[in-house]
């Protein structure tokens, strides 16, 4: 941007386009749309970030993002807590969330195993996921990590973990997407649909 | 997104949500990526957006942003003071500065003339500039507007306003677009291009 530019209106572009997905051009659209906001709602947009940033943490059991000590779903009693189901991060639980099949409890990793990226397994939440299975009552875990190389990796390394524990360790079926057009599927997903066929 | 998510980032996500061009499913990235941030880079994100709305006004000169009374640019007495290019809004400055070409000093309307969407003369900086004018010293008001309806309306609006102060008013120029590709030019450029054809 130019330096005629007023520079509290730099600084705030800059912060908007530190943002993942957001350009420069973004940036300063969005700078100049708070600016012509109210004061207050632009003070509700601080606050929002602020408060969010003070309250949320991580749920003292299954590591999901809670503003309480026990997320909401750790704490219902009316769900199944002898299954867990173990995915990457929080966006995943809300996804399996949203289908509204699933009654067990979840435990999120904040992250996969990546050597490339320097991520290693005592950096994610393995850890905890093997305390709580030690505490007992667990039946079954289901790996649901992405079906990427990390994905994959990491869903195994935690199977061969539990294995000693004698636990049922699934993983999420693979297969055609539903409403997905075959002729565009890849050829990993057409072979996994294939090799995983159900009689009908 | 599910009940079970948080309340502070639910209320984050909907502020982000509410910025123009960012729909629920970026505003959820968006929120979970500055939890992910250390406390220091949320505060300073959410000052951003306070100093920013308290120290941003309009210049009393050129109505553009600045956290000044009076911006650079009006200020520069090295500029020519005796022409002002009038545009829509602040973006606009920015592109024209970026030229580095343009020496004069600008007068910003914030709008167009719209009476579809509700937008009078009244609304805009109209009266403001005619007060500039008839302080005196202005030789050339250059009506730099988008070539849309709304900017030649506006355009002509101001254009009969100045007409009785006899100074010199022009519009920018329309034609192709350099680096454009002439079998891509719309009917209307093309004419335009056509009709102000200049000699080699």
């Amino acid at each position: 941007m130019a330096d005629h530019n007023a520079l509290p209106l730099l600084v705030l572009t800059e912060q908007f386009a530190r943002l993942p997905g957001i350009g420069m051009k973004t940036a300063e659209r969005l700078a100049y749309y708070m600016i012509s906001q109210s004061p207050e709602d632009v003070e509700a947009f601080a606050n929002a970030l602020i408060s969010a940033k003070r309250e949320i943490r991580h749920c003292s059991c299954c590591l999901n993002l809670t503003d309480k000590d026990i997320c909401p779903i750790c704490e219902d009693s009316t769900r199944d807590h002898s299954t867990i189901c173990v995915v990457e991060g929080p966006k995943d639980v809300t996804a399996f969330e949203r289908t509204n099949e699933y009654n067990g409890v979840y435990h999120v990793l904040h992250g996969l195993i990546s050597p490339l990226d320097g991520i290693l397994p005592d950096q994610l939440k393995i850890r905890e996921l093997l305390a709580r299975v030690q505490k007992g009552g667990v039946r079954e875990i289901i790996m649901a990590t992405n079906p990427t190389v990390e994905g994959d990796a990491t869903a195994m390394y935690i199977a061969q973990l539990l294995k000693p524990m004698d636990i049922k360790v699934t993983r999420l079926a693979f297969g055609l997407p539903v409403g997905g057009i075959l002729e565009y599927a890849d050829e990993v997903t057409l072979y996994k649909a294939l090799e995983n066929r159900n009689e009908m």
